[in-house]
C-alpha cells in the first residue's frame, strides 16, 4: 500500500481546475459511499471521487492521472462482490453522471447507453419499445451497465441469451492514457481485425474505463411460464434439464436449481411464504420458458413435464404472473436471508453440466467433513454449470474468526472445483477478493500473455492497479 | 517482398531432422496445392509445407521458426477468399493432419475437435449424437475448424446461433514463439481473467495457430421449415424481418435476401430449376425456421405468413426435406452460376439493419452510373445487415482490365459502405485482399492497440507476416 501512496501525486489541484464546479468530491462524509461495496466485506478509502458527466471528461481526468501517475479505479453500483471497484487510496472516477439512454432501435434490435446507466433503467427502455434486454439477476436495479460490461455479468437468462459479452455490439472506452477508443457500432457483423472490445469486456477496469455502449436487445416474450419441480437427486435434476433444452426448443430462459436448505431459509424468512409443493423434496428446480404468441408455450411445458414425470416427484405450474413472482420470491428470499443476518462466504464457481451434479456431492461432503456445523447453501444457474455454493458459518463462531473461516473454506472448495477442472469464478470475476487463489492457478504463459496486454495498455500501471493480475504476493490481505 | 527473402533462414533442414519423416513437402508439385486458394484468385509461393500431426510437433515448427525468424503461414482449407493463408514466401503450416474430433457431449451440449477437422465432419459427429453444430455455408465440406475460428466464421445461422466466435467454448492455441496456449475448456461460463481466446478468433492467423477448440453444440430441430417469399421492396423485406423475429419467438434459422437478378442467374445455369414463384417480384426472401418437437413450426409459419399478407406478392412453403432443398439449390446455383464462368468481384459488407434498405439502393445507383455494363448480383444474410454485393465485369471486358475493375467498383461500394457507417468486411475478414481499404479506414487508436498486441505475441513478425496490419504501402499490389 506504501507503494501506492508513494506514487501518486499528493494533489489533485491542477486536474480539479480543468474540470466543470461540481465534477469532484474531496471532503469525507462525500467520498464515503464510494469507499466500501454493497457487500460489506470491502472497505477501502479513495483520494477523491471524479464523477465526470461525458467521455471527454473521463478522457481529461485519465490524461493527468497517466501524466502524473495518479492511481485510478472505475465505479459503477458496487456491486460486483469481490472488491474489483472499492478504492485503494485511489482516484474513483465514478460513471453516475454518465446515465442516458442514448437511443433504442426496435429495428436494429439494439439499444445504446451510456456506462453509467443503471441496468434496470435500460431494461425498461428496452421494454417500452417492446423488447427485451436480457441480462438480469438480483442487483439490477443499482448496478450499472458499465460495471456489467466490465465484469462479463451472468445471471439467470445466460441460458438463452448469453452472458453480457455476447450481448455487446459494441463499445467505446477510455484508455489509461486518456486516448479514447471507440467502437460503439451497432453492426451484427464487424470482422475488421482484431475484435478489441472483447478484451474490455470481463477486464474488470484493468484496461480502461468503458464510457458508452450498444447491446443487443431481443423481442419481448408474449407468454412466460414459470414453473417449481422437486426431485430426488441433483443428478435427476440435470437430466430433466437436458431434455427441457430438447423438449423446449432452446425457449428456457431459467433453470434455477435450489437444493433443499434453500427453501427451509425462504419458508422461515418471511412468514407469509408456505412451502411450495406438497412433498419436501431433496432439490428444486426453478424453470422459466418463454416464447411469442405463436406458440402455445403453456403446453409445450405441460408436455415436457408430463413426459418427465418418472424424474418429478412434485411441481407446480404458475398459472397467473402474480403466482409467478411468488415462485420467484422463494429464491429471492432464500438469497436475502441465507446469512442468518451476519456474514456468508459467497461463491460463484463453475464445471461442466455433466460434473455438476458429482461436483456438488463432493464439495459438500469436503466441506461437512471440514466443517461440520457451518451451514452451506446451493443454488445456481446449473444450466450453465454455474453453482453458488455458500458456506453460512457457525452460529456461534466469534466475529473475529469468521475471515479465517472464510479463507478456510473457500480453499477447501476450490481444491474440489480444481479437481473437476471448474472455474473458482463463473460470474464474479476475480478483482481482489479472488486474486489469490487465482494467482496460485494461472498457468505462467496465460499470466505472461495477460500482462503484456496489461502493460501495452496501461504501462504506468495506474488502472484498478493489482486487480486480477496483480502481482503475486506472500501474503495476501485484502479488504476481506 | 525481398525484405521477407532476406528475413528467412535458407534451410529447413535442422528442422526437418527433429520432426517424423513425412512432416514436410518441398517438392514443387508437392506443394503446389498449398500455394493458392480456392476462389483461384491468390495465388502465392511456399517455401515448403509442414503437416505437424498434434500441438507439440507444431510448437517445434514455430520455436524453431522464430529462434531463425522464418516466416510462417498457417493453413486450414483455403476457402477463405482474402488471401490470409496464401504463403508469400513463407513455410506454410497445414493443419490437415490433425483432424479428428476428439468427444462429442450431448450433455454438455460441447464438441471438442482438432484445428484440421473438415467443418462437415464435425457437424456429422454432432448429429450422431442427435445435436447440432451450427456454423454452415458453402465451403463447408472444404474449410477446417482452425480456419473458421481464426476467420470468425458466420453464414446462414448466424441469426438464431452466432458467429464462430459465439459458439467457441475454449481453444488450445500454439504461440508464434512456440510455447502452448491452453484454454481448452467446455464450460459455460468462466470469468477469471481476461478472455484471451477472443483475441486468437477472427485474428486471422496473426497472433497464434489453433490446434484445437470446444464448440457449443445444440439440440437437433426436428421440424424445419422452408419458406421462400416474393416481395416488392428491400424495404418490405426488412419490414417482415422485424415480424419475423417476433412472431416466431426468436427460432428464425436463416433468413436470406435475393434479389431477382439472382433468381435469374439460377434459372438460367439449370435447365432442371424453375422459376419458383408463379410471379417474378424484385425481391425473395429464403427463410428457414426450426424447432423441437412440441412446437407446432408449421402453424407458426403459417400463421406469421398469413399476419403479413399485405407485405407479400406470392410464396412458397417446402411440404418435404427434397422440397427445402429444391428452394436452397436456387441460392447455390446463383452462388455458383454468378461469374458466367469468369471472374466477378466479391464483397462482403455489413450496416445496420434499419439502413440495409438504403444502403443497397445507393450502392446499386452507384455502381450503375459508374459501370452501367456491370452486372451486380446481390444477395445475403439481411438479419444481419450482412450482404454480398458482388459485380460481375461486363462480358467484352478483356481479361487484363479486370483487376483494375475490381479496384474501382470495390472503392466504389465501400465509399457508399462508409456513407452508412458499415463494414467493409462483416464475415470474410481482412487478410491481404481487403488490407489496403481498411487501413485507409482504421483509426490510429485502434491501430495503434491491435500494433502492439502484435508485438507482444510476436516480436519478429514472423506469423501471418502483413495480413490485416502490415505496414501501410503507398502501392498495395496483392495478388489480386
Amino acid at each position: 500500500m506504501s507503494e501506492v501512496v508513494n506514487r501518486r501525486v499528493n494533489t489533485l489541484d491542477a486536474l480539479v481546475a480543468q474540470l466543470p464546479d461540481g465534477t469532484f468530491l474531496t471532503s469525507p462524509e462525500l467520498i464515503a459511499p464510494y469507499s466500501g461495496d454493497w457487500s460489506g466485506e470491502y472497505r477501502g478509502s479513495a483520494l477523491a471521487v471524479a464523477r465526470p458527466r461525458n467521455r471527454d471528461e473521463v478522457s481529461v481526468v485519465m490524461a493527468y492521472c497517466h501524466a502524473n501517475q495518479i492511481n485510478v479505479v472505475p465505479q459503477g453500483g458496487l456491486t460486483g462482490l469481490v472488491g474489483g471497484a472499492v478504492p485503494r487510496q485511489e482516484l474513483v472516477v465514478s460513471l453516475e453522471r454518465m446515465d442516458r439512454v442514448r437511443s433504442v432501435s426496435p429495428i436494429d434490435f439494439s439499444l445504446v447507453a451510456e456506462a453509467g446507466c443503471v441496468l434496470q433503467n435500460a431494461k425498461d427502455r428496452a421494454l417500452e419499445a417492446d423488447c427485451i434486454l436480457p441480462i438480469t439477476f438480483g442487483a439490477q436495479g443499482s448496478c450499472r451497465i458499465g460495471g456489467n460490461i466490465a465484469t462479463n455479468a451472468g445471471g439467470f437468462n445466460v441460458l438463452r441469451y448469453g452472458m453480457t459479452r455476447d450481448l455487446v455490439l459494441g463499445l467505446e472506452a477510455v484508455l489509461p492514457d486518456g486516448r479514447i477508443w471507440n467502437g460503439l457500432k451497432t453492426l451484427r457483423k464487424n470482422n475488421t481485425g482484431y475484435d478489441l472490445k472483447q478484451l474490455f469486456i470481463g477486464s474488470e477496469g484493468t484496461l480502461g474505463i468503458i464510457t458508452a455502449a450498444a447491446f443487443k436487445i431481443f423481442p419481448r416474450p408474449q407468454q412466460i411460464e414459470t414453473v417449481l419441480i422437486g426431485l430426488g437427486s441433483v443428478e435427476d435434476a440435470m437430466a430433466l434439464y437436458a431434455r427441457a433444452r430438447r423438449d423446449c426448443s432452446d425457449l428456457l430462459t431459467a433453470f434455477e436449481l435450489i437444493l433443499r436448505v434453500g427453501i427451509d431459509i425462504a419458508v422461515s424468512a418471511r412468514s407469509d411464504l408456505l412451502d411450495p409443493l406438497s412433498q419436501v423434496c431433496p432439490v428444486y428446480v426453478l424453470m422459466e420458458v418463454s416464447g411469442g404468441g405463436r406458440i402455445d408455450v403453456r403446453s409445450m411445458v405441460e408436455g415436457f413435464l408430463a413426459d418427465a414425470a418418472e424424474l418429478i416427484i412434485d411441481g407446480t405450474m404458475a398459472s397467473s404472473e402474480a403466482q409467478s413472482q411468488r415462485l420467484w420470491l422463494l429464491r429471492e428470499t432464500m438469497v436475502e436471508a441465507q446469512g442468518r443476518g451476519g456474514r456468508y462466504l459467497r461463491s460463484d464457481v463453475s464445471v461442466s453440466i455433466s460434473r455438476l451434479a458429482e461436483f456438488i456431492k463432493d464439495a459438500l461432503i469436503e466441506l461437512n467433513i471440514r466443517y461440520p456445523s457451518a451451514l452451506p447453501v446451493t443454488y445456481g444457474h446449473v444450466g450453465d454449470g454455474n453453482v453458488h455454493l455458500n458456506v453460512v458459518p457457525p452460529l456461534n463462531m466469534p466475529p473475529e474468526d469468521i475471515d479465517a473461516f472464510f479463507h478456510a473454506a473457500e480453499a477447501t472448495l476450490f481444491e474440489v472445483v480444481d479437481r473437476h477442472d471448474g472455474s473458482i469464478s463463473a460470474e464474479h470475476g476475480i478483482g481482489l477478493g479472488k486474486r489469490g487463489a487465482f494467482l496460485q492457478r494461472v498457468d505462467d504463459v496465460t499470466l505472461d500473455i495477460a500482462r503484456s496486454i496489461k502493460n501495452s495498455f496501461d504501462p504506468h500501471q495506474i488502472l484498478s492497479q493489482g486487480r486480477i493480475y496483480g502481482a503475486r504476493a506472500t501474503t495476501e490481505v485484502n479488504s476481506r
